[in-house]
């Protein structure tokens, strides 16, 4: 039973060097991607992380970790342009570890997850790994509890309401045989591939299956979110 | 330049008299709703502000009022079975106040909030009343940040990655001409009226117009909310 988890983490933010990238800002003290890293190895502990980074963050992720007494394993891999790239990069990694052969990579089992998602949660993780071994391929969703609008595409930019119970967000980790996954991301990129999903189904080889989500699961992308994120970790701690 | 705002508190959540109505959870210390309608006293000290209540529920609200303390005007009314029927009798009540000519009520710009959407800013406020002065309707919207998808009507329940760029979150206050309001309102209520901005626009008479709304604008229906919501009021005094 073989399992990996590719963690993207391409959050660039060095703006004369002021700016700390996303994945390395800090919640509860610690960068970010420590606690999204440890919440695989603590519901998987012999999950293969492939940390996917910017080429030149390398040296300072191998900082930080001694920095801080970071030692929950992990494989560090250069990523790409855009987070297509990066995963396509970790899939390479990974293939080169088990080896090409189709029959070992159908055993295997990939997730793909955002590196600022730090408060993934156990039972997000172990459901979402499970369905994918019985469908090939599950995803983490959650209703939208607002009201949802479309643009149409007239001139004007108008909008109408729509029926939000027909629509969910989509989180990760998005888990997958791995055959199947790397056999999609050797396609060319194309913008409609917003996320893993949408990369397999375009192939037409697997239908995903849909997980219940955690709204817990955020994405932490500034400092409002990771004010939304410190209260999270602390009401866990009530 | 006569303005109101209609504040929706239909939570009932009383069973066994154990739970509270979402409305009345305490935020910092105190019943939701006060921090909303202090909200739009602190933008507009001359708004009317109509709160909307469960029948059932006035005299605990005068308590809640007495034992905190609470003095900001407001006049409170009773509420309908669904938020459609509850707008509806705030409307009415401002109709009375007002005087039912069509030429008074042209020129009363009315906003109905959810009672437990607290956070809600002065910015926000200020800038739909005055986009709905100009344009006859407007209401606040947020983009959607995470992947969405669509429920396709086949019977497997399969679904669509669809482009989040077109799709938005709307938010309260939304605003409108008094007389457009009402007019509205008289309609029979139907399944598709998820908000104000669809109902006014069943009619016909009046494209509401987006203004861009606020992340912290979110609505607290439980517990997990009430976290976020005492997170965000903490960041504003930092």
């Amino acid at each position: 039973m073989e399992e990996y988890v590719i963690i993207v983490a391409g959050g660039r933010g060095v703006r004369m060097g002021s700016d700390v990238p996303k994945q390395f800002m800090l919640l509860s003290g610690r960068p970010l991607l420590f606690h999204t890293i440890e919440a695989f190895y603590r519901c998987k502990p012999d999950i293969r992380t492939v940390l996917v980074l910017p080429d030149g963050q390398r040296n300072h992720w191998r900082s930080l970790c001694s920095r801080y007494g970071f030692t929950v394993p992990h494989l560090v891999v250069s990523g790409g342009e855009t987070r297509f790239h990066s995963v396509r990069c970790g899939l390479e990694f990974i293939e080169r570890e088990v080896g090409g052969r189709a029959e070992a990579l159908s055993g295997v089992f990939v997730g793909v997850h955002d590196g600022v998602r730090p408060l993934v949660d156990g039972g997000t993780i172990t459901s979402v790994y499970e369905r994918a071994r019985l469908k090939n391929g599950a995803y983490p969703a959650v209703p939208i509890t607002d009201s949802v609008r479309r643009f149409t595409d007239d001139a004007e930019g108008g909008s109408v309401t729509v029926d939000r119970t027909k629509y969910f967000l989509v989180q990760t980790p998005q888990v997958f045989r791995a055959d199947i996954l790397m056999e999609a991301y050797r396609q060319g990129y194309m913008p409609k591939f917003t996320d893993d999903v949408s990369v397999v189904e375009s192939t037409g080889v697997c239908k995903p299956v849909m997980v219940e989500g955690s709204r817990r699961n955020i994405k932490v992308t500034d400092r409002f979110d990771l004010v939304i994120a410190g209260a999270l970790m602390n009401m866990d701690l009530e």
